[in-house]
């Protein structure tokens, strides 16, 4: 039988800043909130970790190309806000009533290819995603492990608006140390017929579990979460579909 | 400060049969796992809610269309089972791969139209989403407070896929009790910057949420969340995005 699962916010980490050591700030946190980080999941808030790898830029350094000028100027936009946006994305997957749907290199689809300008440490500065997502999520991993954390996943989140809902969900964009998502081939429904619907996304109810604790005004970027067993392994980046097998290209 | 959030499961209850009274099994669940249904909000997967209302169809009484057949010669389908998706839809938003992605008369955009053969009663049987989802959440909620529960919100979850992504992560399709969606705007981020994104779907964060003890193997239908505020009202089809601002159509 499953018992309980409690999400526990760590707070009290500092805004972070480039060069900082988060696994230290995320440790020290948890000891303060009297958390062990063992035997479960933390999900950590992709903008800190953005932080602390100074994935920061001035946009005062950004000189806008002619395409970001007429998006902005037709969108009534920073233009520099708008070049950073295409600089991170692979392709623009939708254009309209003012929003820049991207697909960013990473392979995420969401709007502004995640370049983010709230919460940034200056008024003039934008928040890019890490470079590479779930090589982040595994040094955050093994910083915590070396630090003295116990086997533990570790889930990257972002907030993401979706097609067809108004609201943004909290997904996973990065995962170490579990598989982030449960293949159930093979299982059997209650009425013993092998189930037809074998992927759940674990990170990603992780992270939108833990959004319910991470409101952006909360001052919570990381939460604890107990009580989902650790299982199997695997990269978040493995589990973007497929383009061959994508209907919403 | 927030407090931790508990999510806990409901076990015990019965394989759910037309005419059950879904309300007196949950409180009874409850009861039997010392859980006070109060200040919370409780997650119901919809299959139960459709199976106690009688949303099910018997496949043998299914006369399959001409478009049936023809949709499920080419992707090797149950045509009857077609035939309930058509009759669930609105239209059919994508079709490829052997998928059907239909909007259904609600509004939402899933697979099937939300038809599920799984943990279906009998072995033709399909279970199809119930016809109002919001009144269905209501209902159940006003059973549970006249059955004795305290203030609760009310969500009904379904296991839906996502473009882009694999993997599966219950979203709600009715609530009832609570705002589905928490608008933040006027709220100010750590850096006293307004908040650009103002809107976050609990009731969707709460879904998925409750996923992560919902596995379709593992007969908890039902999840109890406390920590999470119980605030405002609404219906979970308001949240539904008008189509005239939806670049996903």
């Amino acid at each position: 039988m499953s018992d309980a699962i409690r999400l526990i916010p760590l707070p009290g980490i500092p805004l972070v800043a480039p060069g900082d050591d988060l696994a230290a700030l995320i440790l020290a946190a948890a000891e303060r909130s009297a958390t062990k980080l063992a035997d479960g999941h933390l999900v950590v808030c992709q903008k800190i970790v953005s932080k602390a790898q100074g994935r920061i830029v001035a946009l005062a350094d950004v000189t806008p190309s002619e395409e970001a000028r007429r998006i902005a100027a037709e969108d009534d936009r920073d233009p520099r806000h708008v070049e950073v946006v295409l600089r991170e994305s692979r392709r623009v997957v939708r254009r309209g009533h003012g929003v820049l749907i991207c697909e960013t290199h990473h392979g995420f689809v969401c709007a502004n290819a995640g370049v983010d300008l709230s919460n940034a440490p200056g008024e003039d500065q934008a928040v890019l995603l890490p470079e590479d997502c779930d090589a982040s999520a595994a040094s955050l991993h093994s910083a915590l492990v070396a630090g003295g954390a116990g086997p533990l996943g570790v889930v990257l989140s972002d907030t993401f608006g979706r097609p067809w809902r108004e609201g943004l969900v909290d997904a996973a964009i990065g995962s170490a140390g579990f598989a982030p998502i449960a293949d159930h081939r093979g299982d059997h429904d209650l009425a013993g017929r092998e189930l037809q619907v074998t992927a759940t996304a674990t990170a990603d109810q992780l992270a939108a579990a833990a959004g319910l604790l991470m409101g952006k005004a909360s001052g919570i970027p990381a939460v604890w979460i107990s009580g989902v067993p650790l299982a199997g392994d695997g990269r978040l980046g493995e589990t973007l579909r497929d383009p061959a097998n994508d209907l919403f290209r």
